[in-house]
């Protein structure tokens, strides 16, 4: 950071801290923070101090919320039989937006990845438990974590550890995705597309 | 943006204000500092406040600076009879970066550009008129604005305004960069590059 006047060298400092956001375009990315309206870059900070602040972890699933318990757990409209297990708010989300599931959620934070030193004890799964146990009308689990090593294992864990309790635990369905093309899929998605085959 | 709860979707929006920020990208930055140590996150908030409080224009030369006058007009050490004329800060650490240039600098925080409304008295050019007309050892401007149609208007425009004074005004030259392939320049560059050629 040559030369630099030292709050701008610390801004772009900080600003390369975000993911994708190397020294060039964290030194753009000030600039152009520099030249807004003081009340717009005054935003971005109180933004992030504000949702820094008042999003907390709902108590119950684990998702991102600013009311406790969150809007998808209070929500009296949905199907409280069914769990949706993912890793992460992001995934909550991104089933929300296709708006075909009304059931739970139960967002673990991290999979299990025994390789960085990330056990089941680590990750928001005893609560799922404990949910499971409180909620006698608790028929199915659908375990939609990544399809990468670590998003099978935690599958397999989560699955061994349910069963026992007579509630079905499930799988979303790996294979070719719409619109994609035979093609160009690769070995290891054609095999469980195969594999996961269904009667018409 | 459904769904989020409010501090998240706000958080979005500000993020999404940034240059080469759409809303995928704003989405991701936000659940990633989010996931950042609460310091960490209030540390890029803190210094975007910081920045723009403590930084100003330097009332000499229009650099970005913290301190008053700039560390570059207040350093004894430059050579204060050349004046490099540019269209932002940004471009004074480009120039810095090089080691070679040892003068003054003159940052005009915009350009002459009558299509959007912008003319000579909306950017900070009087101001060098002062500098210029209060500096007795004041010998040469090199106008190193952008080479595209509002940087060569500007320069045009600077030029006709100091040489009457008697002071020597030169552009940065144009032409086929170092490194680059004849084949790929375009024409506009090669016209200029053939018409500025120099005696070996």
């Amino acid at each position: 950071m040559q030369n630099y006047p030292a709050p701008l060298a610390k801004l772009i400092n900080e600003l390369a801290k975000l993911p994708g956001v190397g020294g060039k375009t964290a030194q753009r990315l000030a600039f152009h923070i520099l030249a807004m309206p003081e009340s717009d870059a005054l935003g971005i900070a109180e933004a992030i101090a504000v949702a820094k602040r008042e999003l907390v972890c709902c108590s119950e699933c684990g998702n991102l919320t600013d009311i406790e318990p969150c809007h998808i757990c209070e929500d009296a409209g949905r199907d409280r039989s069914t769990y949706c297990v993912v890793e992460s708010p992001r995934d909550v989300v991104v089933i929300e937006r296709m708006r075909e599931y009304k059931g739970l959620y139960h967002i673990l934070n991290g999979v299990i990845a025994p390789m960085s030193g990330v056990g089941p004890e680590d990750i928001n799964l005893e609560s799922l438990i404990v949910r499971l146990t409180k909620n006698d009308e608790a028929k199915e689990v659908i375990i939609a974590t990544n399809p990468n090593i670590e998003g099978e294992a935690t599958a397999m864990y989560i699955a061994r550890l349910i069963k026992p309790a007579g509630i079905k635990v499930t799988r979303i369905a790996h294979g070719v995705p719409i619109g994609g093309d035979l093609e160009y899929t690769d070995d290891v998605t054609l095999a469980k597309a195969i594999e996961g085959r269904r009667e018409l």
